[in-house]
């Protein structure tokens, strides 16, 4: 699994015990799933459909850095499902785990159209082959 | 199943797509889950624990009224599940719903405790019964 | 008076005495009078026009939670006039009042239209009289 | 009446019709009368009491200029009260208007004490006067 | 120099050490800029260009209120340069300077376009001229 | 330069332009550099002392997904020197970039202290040594 971005805790992130708010630490978890698929696929156009249950095994409290991680699970023909880790970044201590997150990819008519992707692939190599 | 708050929404829930954003909804949701365990076990110290996959059936556009729906599961000993549904208030049209989420019971030292609750109180009963 | 929405009283709705910051009671009551509004008249257009004094009565900390009620006032021809308390919802003791809202309906062209409607209607009738 | 505090209206401030969501010019509005407050008394502990009626009498766009004008009514014992224009920055057309909004001087108990103050001060004499 | 919006720091404004966010402070730079730059070029299409070093002199804490100061460096064809100060607004002290912010005016395909304005103008005498 | 945290360009970061805000691509920098420094110092009391000029290269819409590189240029005896570059993700096209922020070590006087640390390390690492 590749963790990507990262974030700091600050008073706004947390509930009102003053831990990390749970909907916040959902809240990056679903812009984390979509901004991952919107790169796999090449499509703006990508929502969340499913997600399999959530375990929330730690909390953090302010000024932690948490990261996410992303990894795919499988390329349906329409869809794209990942599994998804938060961890503390400074003792990769599990915070939340989501198993399954099935993204679907849409067409400009708002239905579900088949992106022909089968694997991952990196921007750099796709620029690469641009020039 | 009862539906109490409301949101209306506004462009800053949605997503880039111009729909309710995902991870906004979720938020909401953890956010009434949790306020509700707090009247429901007298305790502000209540956390979440566990959500149970997560459908998004459909979604909205600016300008929606949403409502959100808590029904209690369980009372157990240290526990308090519930189930939630996310819907359209206008259209009745269901946004999301998720069958169980488990909220746990903290006590000052930040262990589950018991919180002595086995069925649904109101309020005003409870105001009541303090004359 | 029927109460819907809750908040539950995070960080980021505090003002720097950590009391819950009067700006935000006075801009979750202007969207619970919107909704409300939109729901009441079926029309998403509307805009608050006016709301007589406002008085704080008691305020919140972290942790609190808090309902919003509203009642209806008045349906005018074009306008629909509120009234509006905001409590704890553990203690029922009040927060703010504002006796009169005032929401105007506006047509396409933003102007105030009449709305055709005079007296509360449910959601859940409209919806059965539709089958 | 000085206008001193300015706003953008970016899409984040604006409602569901895309016009400048009321509730934001109310907590923008308490926010100003709270801060020109505490430098008036020289006290972090003021807290908004009263807010006269509300007049919403035009609205604002996405890329308008706001700015918001405080003047003081009068200079009571333990309060101070203020009247508040919210305006068009470049056409000078009216928002919003408050005529008396009553803030309250607290003393470290959080209970109403006298402020000693009976006149507007400016900064600069006061840090003159340091010297 | 003249400062003009002020700002109360509250919880969601602070970093996870409790003292004000420098991004916090950059974003409302960042705005006041914009906002100068759009009531002199009489133009809403006006965009943030370049800033010279950003000196962080000092922080604030929850409940201080601090001001912002703009002064126009110089009128470019179709630029506008601007030297910012922010400052605790009761003691003065320098938070943060940033001696050039270059603000581009944008004709409608997005271009730079000449502003034609070469000194500063105060609306009031816009308004009273078009009488 | 390494690129961790990415960002989905969503409505509520944008300008009145609907182009991204500038004041926010800031306010992200300067959290980036935050959290590496915290990471890098292994200290949560680290501040933004001082940024280089800021050239804003290329701005993006609605939907981009963008990303933020961190390099260290210098660690000094109570600082640490970094560069930092934002870019759009898809296309690799630079959107700002800053050659030198500036972060400090604090003591828990809140004044400069050494942190001892003179080449970036890697959190794996740190935790392997532990074992």
């Amino acid at each position: 699994m590749r963790f990507h971005s990262r974030k700091w805790v600050k008073p706004e992130d947390l509930n009102a015990n003053e831990t990390l708010f749970g909907g916040k630490v959902l809240a990056w978890i679903d812009e984390e799933a979509a901004l991952y698929s919107i790169i796999q696929l090449e499509n703006k156009k990508v929502v969340t459909k499913y997600m399999s249950e959530i375990n929330f095994m730690s909390t953090a409290v302010k000024g932690d850095i948490i990261e996410i991680g992303i990894e795919v699970v499988k390329f349906g023909k329409t869809s794209l499902t990942l599994n998804c880790e938060v961890r503390n970044k400074m003792t990769h201590e599990t915070i939340v785990t989501v198993d399954n997150i099935i993204m679907v990819n849409l067409g400009a008519d708002g239905k579900p159209v088949a992106h022909n992707k089968t694997k991952i692939e990196y921007v750099v190599d796709r620029l690469a082959s641009k020039e």
